[in-house]
Parts: C-alpha cells; structure tokens; sequence
C-alpha cells in the first residue's frame, strides 16, 4: 500500500515538498503507516532551475497525468493565482482527490465554490500552508480549539510587511528605504504591491474570518489598509506613547451587536504584549476563546521548507484519513454551513486612535481641532506637541482618543483638514487595546 | 445519530466539561455533525459540592455504567492517580472504546502498556489536556509538524513553579514567600511538592519526548530539578547579567552522537528570548524541527476551563474519527514503534553554567575558585564579585562558565566546595543559549 501525491506547480513551495517526501521518507512512511510517493508535478516549462532537482519522470506538463488520474489520491496545489488553479482543484475534488493547497487567494475568493464541491464529494481540502506557514494555526482553529467560542482572532500575517515595519521601528528609516532593504535581502518581491498595499494579508484574514466564524467575507467587506503611508515620525511617537506599529488583522465577534468586525490595519499594540514582540518576517497570530483563553503562536511565516512544513503535514493527515477509502460523511470544517453574516462597517467600529496632524505653529490650531473632535464627541486622551521647525514653521500634533465610532472621528477629521493652520489630512492609526487576558 | 460520552471523575476538569458539552451543545454539533451527549459520570462520593451542577442521574458511583458499556464511544477520564485510573482506561479500550485523558501522570507511568492496548484496540487514547492544557502543543507535534525532524522541544510546562519565580523575579520575594502567595491566590496546592520539585513537568516533558521522538524515558533517565532551592540573590544576579530564570524542560536531539537530551531543571533565559517573556502561570512551548524552524506556542496551562477546552477538543476529533465505526488500522502516533533508545546521562550534557559561590571575603578565594575550574577544564566567561556584607564578612562570587561537561564542572565543584573559605556548595543553574532560530 502506498499513497500516491501530484503536485501542481514545482517553483519554491513544491521543489520544497518534493525535497521532504524525498529525503524524509522513513520518518513519513513511520507516521503515515505506509510509504508516500511522489507520482507527477506539473509545470508550464519543463525546463528551468529547480530550488531541489526533480527526480527524472516527475515533471510534466499535462495536467491530466495528476487531476483526475486515479493513481493519485492526493493533488496538492502549490501553482498560486486564481485560474487555472479553481478549474484544476474542482477538477480534482469532482474526481474523489484529496487536495492540499498552499493558495491564500484562491480560497479567499473561490472559497465557496471550492468548499461546496469538497462537501459534496465527500473529499478534503486541506490549506494550513494558505496560513502563517509552518505554524499549525488552520489545526488549532478547526480541531485544537474545536469546544471554543471564538471571542477574537488576531494576527501578524506577512512576513514582508512585518520585515519593514521592524526596520523602520529600528533604524527610522522612511517606507521607501525599508522596502528596498526588504528587496535587496529577499524578503520583498520586485513587485511588492500584494503584500504592501495588505491584499495578502487580507486573503489570509479571510480564511481566519471562516475557520472562527463560518463566514467568509468578500474582501470588500474588509477594511483593509497597507502599511504604505507610514511615516519615520509615526514610528518615534508610537515609541515615545508606548507602543509598536504592526500591520494587525482582527476578525473579531461583539457580543452586543453580534456582528463580525473583520478589519487589517497598522496597528499600534502595546509594547508588553506578546504581538509587539514579533519582529523580523516572523508570523504570529493570538486566539481568543471563551474557555481556552488566549492562545499565542508563533514562527515563520513563509519560505520554501516553512511552508512546505505545513504542506507534507497536511498531506500526512490525509493519507492516514484516506485509509479507510470510504468517503467521509462529513468534511473537517463544517464549511456547508457558511453563514453569509454580515460583516460590521468600518464607520460602525469602535476604537481608540492615534492621529497625527500636520500644521502650522499658530496661535489656536490646537483649540481648533480639539473643538472639531469635541464637536463630534470624539474625546482626547492624550496629546503631545514638540517645538515647531524652525525653517518651516511646521509642527506635529499627535493625540491619541478616547474609543468612539470611525464614523465619528472621520466627520472630525474632515472638520479638521479644512481648518486655518492645517497641512493636510491627519495620519490615523489604531491603537488596540486587549482588553481582558493579554 | 449521537455520540456518547462517559466520564470517569467530576472534580474541577470533569465539570469544566460537563460545562461545556452543556452549554455549548450546538457548537459541538455543528462541529461534530451529529450531537455529543453526556452519558454518565463515575464519581467515588454522589454528594459534594460540584463546580458545574451535575444533570440529574448523571453522577453514579459504578464505573461499569461508563466502562465497557456499549451505549458509550468515548471515556474521558479526569479522575487523576495512577490506580484505578490505569485499569480503566485499559479495560475501555479492551472493549472498544476510545478514551480521553487529562492524566500526564498515568501516562508517563504506565505509557507504554496502555498505548500498545490502544493500538492493539484500533482505537484512539488522545490526550491534549495532559500537557500545557489549551494549548495545541500535543497536537501540532502529533499532526501540525510530522513532516519535521525534531530537533528539540523547549517548554515551561507548569505553571505553579512559573507563578512563584515571576513573583520571585519581580518582587525580590524568596521561595517561601512567593509560594505562600501562590498558595493564597489558588496558583499553587496546600502541598505543592509534585509541582515545585518538579515532577508534575518532568511527566509532561516524558509524554513531550515521546511525541517528538518515539521514545518514552523513565523519570529516573531525566534530569529532573525543582525550584526550591534558588535564592532572591540568584534572580538579581540573573537580571544584572540579562537573564531571566525559568523551569525549563527541554528534549533534544544531538545530531553528532546521536542520542537524546532530556532534561528538567531551573534555566538561565536571554532576556530577549520569547520564553524568557511567558510570566504568571502561563505556559510555553517552543518545537525546532528542521522544516518549520522555530515555532511557539502559549497560553494557559492550567483552570478548570482551558482544560476542559483540550479534553473537548480531542473528543470532537474522536467522534468524528469514529464516524465510520471501522476500527482504525493505525492509531495516531506510531506509538507501536516506541524506541528503547536510551537518554544520555545528565553528566555528559555539556552547557554553560551560572555559579554562585558563597564565601569567605579573604586574599585568594577567587584565585583558588578558579583555579580548582581550570583544573578541570572548564573556562570561565564572565565574574561578577559585589563588595562583602560587612557584619559577615561573607560575599557572592558569581561565575558564567564556557560550555564544559556536567561532569567536569561537578568534579570542579567538589573540589570548590572544601577550599578554605567556602561556605558550603556553589548554586549551579543552567545557561540556555538557544543557537540558531531565535
């Protein structure tokens, strides 16, 4: 007996697999019960520079040597995009596959369809990899945390945009300088936008959102932020104020309303919480349930034998379910019951603020703005003016809020910008607050 | 279609569960596709104060309503103690039955026979709660992690023992002290032993060990220490040299002679370190595995509630694992395949080391001190003298050594400890260096 795997794509994450089922064969055929096989990778060129070299045979170009062949029980997704991807996945999960996907954005927006088809056919799609790499955060969600209500869910989940932020924290560099840095060590794509302007993040956020909730919001139900108008400035008062500047996403349930608020956004989390410590291209993310409490992990995030760690994990998992070749009744997640919950508005969300206002050093520009806060009954908590520049006569006025409603402080905010003394619109960060635990 | 669940014990853990699978039935259906059902609860005493009330006619006093009896899959058993709890779970999983177990106790103890049972059985004995409580720690080793080679398991896995030296860290409180306050506060029982001279870990780092290299060692192969013998001098010491001290319990590959490191004993943390940041009665666990690099994991170790949210878990798992009523062909770990290797004797285990020798203000005590090290070997880093106490005459001298073997330093120590202007035998603590990851 034997488990037969496809894989679709070999670029990093699949030379990666492929490296684990090759040379830690003993170790997974003690674990699965019998021995895993690699039977066909299926790659647009046949040539190219390969990260672990292909055992000859493996490569091929037809997709239909592994979806939908009956010699291969297991198809494991690590091509990326969004088509042919879904054609190839439903494919496989409509023939009686097992799939493994290390796919944010594939399940992010085809989730639905993918998952109802996995129901159906009584087949399991896998996707720790989908999630913080390595850390086994999809199985602790789905099973460990199986008793919990959910209370929050709460993560650093890019890798790239982590890096810059630690640097910028560290160094004062500006954005531009920290993603060149990024760049130059690999931690950053030529094209960074995915990961800078949040769209990865929030892929990954959204898959949380299912896993916690049942509800897999559209990405336009997010408010989703990237980390690209952070200013050196913003990084010195959030040190001077206590705080860490982190790019957070937060699917988290409110009892009072009982709406979801799902958001991903710079963050300023207190420097005592464990968050605030994740630094460099590490992942983490933190579970709030009503009977686990919090719930910490960490690690990294991405990388060829990271993320091919949670791939052959899962492909593990799946040959020894499969043992049975009976069809399973029902599917891990109790996908078939996605609620389509509305997800709260940002303007209905509550929250206390960072806001940094550029002005000019003028008798009575303070007064205005906090009468334009006050108006809206936005209250202050704090604030922290340093001696203008002399050269411009230009001066920072940073407050942090009491909480109150995004709608409220944006109204303010409009007020504001158009105040005499004002240099623009305010910079606006969250500050997160934990209450309860840690 | 229901599944039934008996539970042997209703203290704290018990209830907690009851609590749960009560109150959160629906959860638990929609989880399970079918809903779990309390059958009955064997207790020694049906009266007594209960932390959740117990249904009426759930409590008996006759453990063949749960045992054996085939209207019940899954037997949790929260009772602790090594009898009668052993033959029960033994005698359920002779009949067919699949068991939950919270008891670390048991298991280290008595592991091998009843997981050869389980497998004999085809059925499952899971057991999250016996280890970190509502932390997925056995799990991600079991499942999350299996394509990883481990190279070591690094945790603070008590809780009681974390709270006291936190307490002792912060407030210059000495052993006694701090423990009076766990005791008062519920952190630590009116008899502590089995936590503060550390057996309660060191069975836990037992069942850790197996997990992550198939090997169950006896508590006679660890090199097990406790807590009660450090001093407020050593934590001062600690911070001024940039350390904090924990109970570690560690398990360890060694690549170059090929056997296992398993130790318990008080550890010296970078500061930096994320273990070194786990304070109060949290837990910790931080698994290198050569794939996934460095993950951690924390959370509450302990509390009717986390607890209760493991046991739960796992029989969410197990009633749906058991859904095809097939016997399983291979139970989870391979536990069939337990190794006899043996673990290396703690006086081969090379390390740093952190000395504190008290001593006689008089010409050439340190000359002496380090010599009787050199003698054998070991090199010293670091040495920190503070002026004498001047009623005594006595003084701390504080060593850092070089990484040396157990062995020698012993051998050095012995010889320390009869020159003339000792005060009796240095405090040795371990040094944790952490190479590689963070």
């Amino acid at each position: 007996m034997q488990t037969n795997v496809g894989l679709l794509g070999y670029g990093t994450v699949g030379a990666g697999v492929a490296r684990i089922i090759s040379l830690e064969d003993a170790l997974l055929c003690q674990k699965v019960g019998w021995p895993l096989k690699l039977a066909k990778a299926v790659v647009r060129d046949l040539s190219g520079r390969r990260a672990f070299p292909a055992p000859p045979g493996l490569l091929t170009t037809d997709p239909s040597e592994v979806v939908a062949n009956p010699d291969v029980q297991v198809v494991v997704e690590v091509m990326g995009g969004l088509e042919p991807a879904r054609t190839l996945v439903l494919a496989a999960l409509e023939s009686g596959q097992h799939v493994v996907t290390a796919n944010k954005a594939l399940l992010a927006v085809h989730g639905r369809e993918i998952f109802e088809k996995a129901a159906q056919s009584g087949r399991e799609i896998f996707f720790e990899a989908a999630v913080a790499g390595a850390i086994p955060v999809i199985r602790t969600l789905k099973e460990g945390l199986a008793a919990n209500r959910i209370q929050s869910v709460a993560g650093i989940l890019n890798g790239t945009t982590n890096y810059i932020l630690t640097a910028m924290s560290r160094g004062g560099a500006t954005f531009e300088e920290a993603l060149k840095e990024a760049q130059e060590l690999g931690y950053a794509e030529a094209d960074p936008t995915t990961d800078v302007e949040g769209a990865d993040a929030a892929h990954k956020l959204i898959l949380l959102t299912a896993l916690a909730y049942g509800v897999l919001p559209a990405l336009d139900d997010i408010r989703a932020e990237g980390i690209t108008k952070l200013a050196p400035a913003d990084f010195q008062f959030a040190e001077a104020l206590g705080y860490v500047i982190k790019l957070l996403a937060t699917a988290a349930s409110n009892p009072e309303d009982g709406r979801l608020e799902v958001r991903l956004q710079p963050a300023m989390i207190p420097k005592g919480h464990l968050l605030a410590g994740v630094n460099g291209a590490m992942n983490a993310v933190m579970i709030r349930g009503h009977a686990c409490g919090d719930i910490f992990l960490s690690g990294a995030g991405a990388g060829m034998m990271p993320t091919a760690s949670a791939v052959v994990g899962d492909i593990v998992e799946i040959a020894r379910l499969a043992n049975s070749q009976s069809k399973l009744t029902k599917p891990s997640l109790g996908w078939q019951s996605l609620k389509a919950e509305t997800v709260k508005p940002a303007s209905d969300i509550w929250s206390r603020h960072y806001l940094r206002f550029s002005v000019h050093d003028r008798p009575g520009v303070l007064a205005a703005i906090a009468g334009a806060l006050a108006a809206h009954n936005v209250s202050i908590a704090q604030v922290i003016q340093k001696e203008a520049d002399p050269g411009t006569g230009q001066v920072y006025l940073v407050m942090l809020t009491h909480s109150a409603p995004v709608r409220s402080l944006k109204a303010a905010l409009d007020d504001a910008a158009s105040l005499e003394g004002s240099l623009g619109p305010a910079r606006v960060i969250r500050v997160e607050e934990f209450r309860e635990g840690r």
